[in-house]
Parts: C-alpha cells; sequence; structure tokens
C-alpha cells in the first residue's frame, strides 16, 4: 500500500494506489483499422487506458503531425469500442477545449513541460494532466511546472519520465530512473515512465518497462503498433500487439514481486 | 563583407551585414525610471536596440513575471526616448496582435523553441523573430524551428546561441560557441548570441561577449541593469550600465581586428 | 537459461549465467573490525562477493585514499573469515603483482576507463576484471575499452554501468539503465550494475537495484557501512546491515518474476 | 598585464604573461619528413612550441597508436631544426623518465585527467605540464587534479579546456569557453585553449581560436598536418600550414585587440 500519497482518477482508473496501470496505443493515430486494432489487442493484454497523437509535436513541419480534430474522433470511437479512457496530448492553449471534448486526460508533451501559458490554461481546466519531463528538464524544474497546474487550481497531475538528454548517441534519450524515487520522495502525485521515447528501440521496451515497474513508477505508457515498420511516426521504438503482450505479462510479476500488481494478475490468463 | 549572406532588417538596424549589433536591456522591464535609465545608457554606450521582458517565462509561478502590457507601454516609451527599437518575448500565440503592437521584433524564447502552435502563428505574422535555442536543444532542432517560420512566409528570422544544458555546475549554462559558426555555415540567417544566460555570471559577460564577436556572431543580446543587487529577475548576470560602457569598447575592438564593426566605430568615442 | 551467453569466473561465483550476482562489502576498506561487521552481514544476506577499497581513487588528494596494502590484507582475512572472493580496484599498472596477490578480481575504475597502460596492463594478466563504464564515456567506448584486455589474452571481463554524467543535479549520478540490454545486445559478456555511485543516495539504492534486475543486469555491486555516518568515503550512498538485506529479499523476488534468481533463492529465508 | 597571475616556463617560452602562446603541430609524429615540414611552418607562422603525439591514447586498440620512443626522436630532431620547445603526452607512469629525456614539456591528455598515479609521478618530477581537462570533467575536478601535481611539488601546470561531452552531435566535443574566465578566477595558473579537440571541424578551428584569445586563453594548442587527408590521427580536425598561418595572423589582431600580443606582433609580417 501507497500510505499517503495521492491518487489521480481518470474515469475507472487510478493512478498512484497499488496498482500499476498500463498506457498503451500507437504514436499517432493514422485511420480507424489501425487505432481499432491496437486499441482491443493492448485492452485484451491488460492495457488500462489508450493513447494515440491527433496533433503531433514534430520536429520538422514537413513530418506527418497528425489527423487533428479525425484523430480525436477515432479515439473517442476507440474508447466506446473498447472502455478504455483515452489519453492525447495538446500542444495549443486555444485547442484545449476541443481536445477536452473527445479526451479524458490531456498530455503535455515533453517540449512544452515549459510552456506556461498552456500550463496555466490547463491549470483552470477541470481535466487530469499527464505532464512529461522535458528532454533538457531537471526534475526540480519538472516540479516547478506542476505548480503552474495547482495555481488555477488543477491538481490532477501525473507526471512522466521520458528520458533525457545524454551525450549517449546510441539510444534516442537516457531514460533517468533515478527520476522515479525522486519525484516520490519530492512530491504526493503519481509518476509513471515512458521507456518507448526513453530508448528510441522496441527491442529495448520491455525491459526497461520491467525496470520502471520495479523501480516503483505507478504506470506505464507503451507505443503500440500493429505494423511499426509502416508506422507514420516512432515506426522503431514501437511494439507490436504480441510483443506488448509479453510485455504485460512479464509486468505483472514484477509488479507482484514487490507488492503491486497490474490489470490483470500476474497467472490470472 | 558577408556575401551571400541573408540580412533581417528591425526598423534602421540590420542584422547579417558587417555591423555586428548590439542589444541590450533589463531582463524585466520593471518602472519607467528603471527601463528609461538602461534604455539611455546602453544607447550612449552604443547598443542599436533595447530589450526588456515585459511577460515573462518564469520556471516557479512565484517568481515575478512581468509588467505584462503595462511593461510594453514602457518600452514602446523607452523607443520614443531613445530611438532604439524594441525587442521582447511572446510565450502565447494568443498575444502576438498584442506584443507586436509595441514590439520591432519577437523573441522566442528557450523554453518555447519548439512550441510549435506559437512557431506558427509567428510564421504567419511579419515581424521579424529571434529565435533562441532551447537550452537542451541540438543544432539541428534549431534549424527545424526556423522551418515552422518560413513556412507560414517569415523568412525575418535571427537566430541566437545561450547556452546549452551539460553537467558543468559553476555556470549557469554552457554556452555553446561552436554553434556560432555551424549555423552559419548550415543556415545564411544572422546568429548573435547571449553571454549573459549562457554564462550566469556578471563578471563573464564581457569576455564572453568578445569571444562571441571572435567568433563571427552578428549581433549580441546583453542583460543590463542600473542595479543588479535589486534587480527582479536575473541580477546575477546583469551588468551595469558603466561595464556595458566597458565592454561595447572592447567589443567594438575585436569587431575591427576580424573586420567588422559596430555601432559606435572602435576610437570614435 | 541466458543461451550463448559468456560466462566469467570468479572462484565459485559465475558471471553471466542465470544467477544475478551480488557483489557488497564497504566503499573502503577501514579496520579489521569495520570489514568484517560488514562481510559477515552481507554474506548472511546473500552477497557472493566482497567489495572493499584499499587504494582509492578520490577527486581531491586530500581526501581518505585508503590503508593500501594493509587494506588488501584486511580483504585477504575477510575472504578467509567469510568464502567471498574479493574485488577491489587497482589504478596503477605497477601495483597489479601487489594487487593480484591478495584479490580474486580486480576492479578498473570509471577514471580509467580508458587508462590504457593499465588496461594494457591487465590484459596480460590472467585476472577477471570488472571494467567500469567512465563517467563520460560512451557504450562504445567501454566496449572498446575492453578491445585492449582481449588484445592481451584477458577476457574474463565483466562490465558495469555505475552512472553517467548529466544537467541533472540532484543525484550524482545518472544511472543508465538504458546500457545493460545495449551492452549485452553488443558484448556477450556479463554487465552488473551499482546504484550506490549511480544515485549517490543510500535511500534509493534499493529500489535501483531491483530495476537492474529486472532490467537483466547479471550481478549488482552496493556499498554497505555499519555506521554510513562515519564512512571515511560515500558514507551518503551506502546502505546499512540491515538495508542490504531488505534490498536482497527484493532483489530475489524480482529476479524469480523474470526467470532468473540469486544466491538464496525467494522464500527460503 | 596580469597583474599577479602566475607565469610557467618552458625553455623560452612563458606562459600566462601578456603573449598568447601559440602550439601547433600534427596529432602524431608520423615520420621525419611529415613532422619537420609542418614544424617550419608553423614556426614561421608564430608558433612558439611544437606539439606532436609518439605515445597515443586511441579509443580503439586497432587505430594507430603512435611511434613511441621513435616518434620521440622524431620531435626532438624537430626542435633541433627550428627552435621551438616539444610538448608531448605521456600516459604512463614508468614513462616519465623516457619522455622527459625527450620533451620540455609534458601533456596529460582528457582521458588521464583523474589518473592519479601519473599525476603524483608528474608531481615528483619538476617537467612542466598541460593538463589537460577530461571531456567528462568539471571545472572544479581539473582544479582538484593540478592539486595532485602541486603535492608532489610540481606547481610548472598549465590548464587546457579542450571540449566536454555534451548532447550536441553535430561536433565532436562542445567547446566551453567559459572555462577560461572560471579557471583564470579560481586559479592563478595559466589556461590555453584546444580548438582543434574542442570542434572536431578544421574548419571551425580558426575562428574557435580567435574566440578563444578574446576570451583571455593564454595560449592555443592547434593540430596542423600537411595533408590532413593523409593523417593517421585527427585529419578532419587539422589544418593546414597555410590555414594555422592565416589564423596565426586573426589570433594576433584580436590578441591586440584585448591588450596582449603574439610573438610576431600584428603587422609585423
Amino acid at each position: 500500500m501507497q500510505t499517503g500519497r495521492s491518487t489521480v482518477r481518470v474515469r475507472d482508473v487510478e493512478f498512484g494506489g497499488d496498482e500499476v496501470v498500463l498506457i498503451a496505443g500507437p504514436c499517432s493515430v493514422e485511420s480507424e483499422t489501425q487505432l481499432l486494432t491496437v486499441a482491443r489487442a493492448v485492452r485484451d493484454a491488460g492495457a488500462r487506458m489508450l493513447r494515440g497523437g491527433a496533433f503531433k509535436p514534430r520536429t520538422s513541419p514537413d513530418s506527418f503531425r497528425g489527423l487533428g480534430e479525425e484523430g480525436l474522433k477515432l479515439l473517442a470511437l476507440a474508447r466506446a469500442e473498447t472502455g478504455l479512457p483515452v489519453v492525447t496530448e495538446v500542444m495549443d492553449p486555444r485547442l484545449i477545449p476541443l481536445v477536452s471534448q473527445y479526451a479524458d486526460m490531456l498530455q503535455v508533451g515533453s517540449r512544452n513541460m515549459q510552456n506556461f501559458p498552456l500550463l496555466e490554461e490547463l491549470g483552470r481546466s477541470r481535466v487530469p494532466v499527464l505532464l512529461k519531463r522535458g528532454m533538457g528538464s531537471t526534475i526540480d524544474e519538472l516540479l516547478s511546472a506542476a505548480e503552474y497546474l495547482f495555481r488555477g487550481g488543477n491538481d490532477q497531475v501525473v507526471f512522466c519520465e521520458r528520458g533525457i538528454r545524454t551525450f549517449e548517441p546510441s539510444t534516442r534519450s537516457t531514460l533517468d530512473l533515478n527520476a522515479v524515487p525522486m519525484l516520490r520522495r519530492r512530491s504526493l502525485l503519481p509518476v509513471i515512465v515512458d521507456p518507448s521515447h526513453g530508448t528510441g528501440h522496441a527491442w529495448m521496451v520491455p525491459s526497461l518497462a520491467s525496470a520502471a515497474v520495479a523501480v516503483r513508477a505507478d504506470g506505464l505508457i507503451i507505443e503500440v503498433h500493429a505494423n511499426p515498420a509502416l508506422a507514420l511516426s516512432d515506426g522503431a521504438q514501437s511494439v507490436t500487439p504480441a510483443e506488448f503482450d509479453a510485455l504485460a505479462r512479464e509486468v505483472a510479476a514484477v509488479a507482484t514481486a514487490i507488492g503491486r500488481h497490474t490489470a490483470v494478475p500476474c497467472g490470472a490468463r
């Protein structure tokens, strides 16, 4: 039991309790078929929430930048089909009302961790926020960014460690698992981990997912695509539904080893 | 002569030519007296533009966050008094029309280098943009961020190197002067340097300013405060008007040594 | 079973098989009582090898730099008492014969990962080597450093991830657990993790130890001191014998969850 | 004038006075012709000392690792021919007597900044030492490394900033020119800069050399090769003799601009 810690509810999902919450789904929403295929698969494997990008922040404007509102509608459809609550990113303070119509939780992406007008607007909303650490940001700065949300009255905040910028070139980021116990010591809010961005390599995601659970992450967010080679974004770091299923099984066993659990208890399948 | 390079004009000031442009002023606009005192002093010392923050991005919401529109009005007043064009930061895409009424150049701060809705909105405006490198961003990503501005039709862009995040703790950032020749090789746009944020120590600013000119920066942006100890933000890295005057003299001599010049030619005072 | 992987034997201990090997002991050997107390405690808790510094690399020459040969003798005494093989650091190529008389495995510390004369001399010896990653070194460079050992004929090499230098100031290093699967993909040699140096905080060591096992580390090296507040070096990151015992129990459970085991099987105590 | 600062003499060359000392030469000594050609050219362009590697630290043991003592003999020959004192690296404490027979100054390379047995042995010698900052080392640690030399009685130490490890991939290292004023504030010893390793690109070396002089470096160390494309090491960052000549001219002008000078006064050629 996580005595004295805060919990954040997103519909029937609770972050910060004994359950380690699995969030999974594609990097970008690409089509109804693509999304529903993945959504059903990850639900069956034990995911409790669905992720998917409709408005995508991309380093270059030439990259695929998402389906926009059409993507949001598909996410709502997938929720209706699977029962999984939806988390998706919002980058523009002007789009918060629109995105909130469809999503159950709003993600502040790594590049926007210190986008203060966005944080202030989200602080005034009452939607739960998934606040990702900036890739060049300290733990202190992540905690201060949350203050902008609290200031507006929104304390439904889940932190997400997703890797930082370092000199190591063989991985996309350096996943900083030290950040999990440090954030949990300095804040009562839940902390989840994104091993997809934190490694950049699909084959590394499962073992880092297990490590994240072992270090006491309150959840995981994992990119899953039925055919990673054809993904419009982040294919190299997306696992297949079958790989996600195996990941979820191991993660369940690790959770049990440390006195926690995932949605589908280890051994129940 | 900088053959074949692009120039960016802000009123009568030209970036990217043989002149090394000095921008100076307080971190934050605090009051009419504070601003006018500094504006007159830096103009007399050779500055060609005035900087000053009205909407301040601060790591913590408890810090002083600027005077808002009142600060913009004071900047316009200082421009009327001194003739110096004004650059100030805009963080919120919704405020671009307001800030553009007062400022001659809009700054995209380090934390917002990848705030794509902001960049797209600025791309649709026709105001010159000072695009600062993110403290955790690569040179490639800075160049890609500018693409968002070009896409909307705005090619009046000046890059600014302001220091990056590294393991070295004795300085606020590590000023990456390698970035100046690299940016100038990969783009024709002007590049300026901010040694105030790049060092975090007022006593280091003058020598890094000279280094920036020697490495071929097209300009400098320097924080100046009449009484740094009382500054509401960034006092530790602000130089006094007298220190700025000495800095400008040395910078003029260094510019001459490499075949360039500043507004007030070396020896003319 | 770790099919096809290389194993490294140190007396009766095997690295690289299904067993996750626990190495524990004080940062520095300080006295017979201090060492024996810890050695017995960690053996009883499931450690398979004893660590302890006799020649200590210290950033400042004013810090405690170890007991030298007297420390080596105490390590040999502790081995005789507990049956635990001993690993200790050697920094000076001229001291390899001396240190080899007492130790079962020689550690190349983080600062000496690219001390090529030392590596070449160790390559000519036949003592197993624990090769720690430099705090500013890439994974590629660590693999290349091992080539220096192989060149001389010594392939008894165990890699150790111990944290790298990043901009994050709240922890002594950033433990790079991504390095574990990456090293295991690019080399067949065993990889262990040092969460003591990788975090710098005793209270973080247990959860990062569990994470290291979950990510498939072949072992752990943990600093333990009976009275950390009085330790002559690294007190802040040393756990007590009681904390090590709890750590070993959880680590055993996590190992079981991923199909591996530690010396004392989970539940056997 | 540099009031109160310490100076370090290497034969007739003085570091730490008003003169900015140029050291130049090939990365590795490859042959008599190669070395003498470069040595004469850099002397004529204003270099005061000759650099050249005989024992080369290389990341991989498969790379060219230098001519050893044969290389030292060629350096001594080049000194006899040109009158330039010689600096070369020593990595192995056992080789200090040998290398000292030929060299006028011993370089501790970046990878060995915390090789304490090497530093202690050099501390007991009376040869001037060029102590390069480790690529993953803080300024504090560089200062502490010098303490090991002082402890043995050797205070003839010149610091060298040569770039640090950061996330920026477009340059080999990030040259940290902030380190120059910081080292000069915290120590009275001379500080030189190595823009060759600090950038990794020959075309960037001249402008960073000028920047280093502007920031108050007491000298420069530059890799020069008559035919960089054929160099056995570091060709990509080596300038040609003609490029070095142009570099020396500009550096002389920048030195004059800040009240210092190089060996051949600006305009004297």
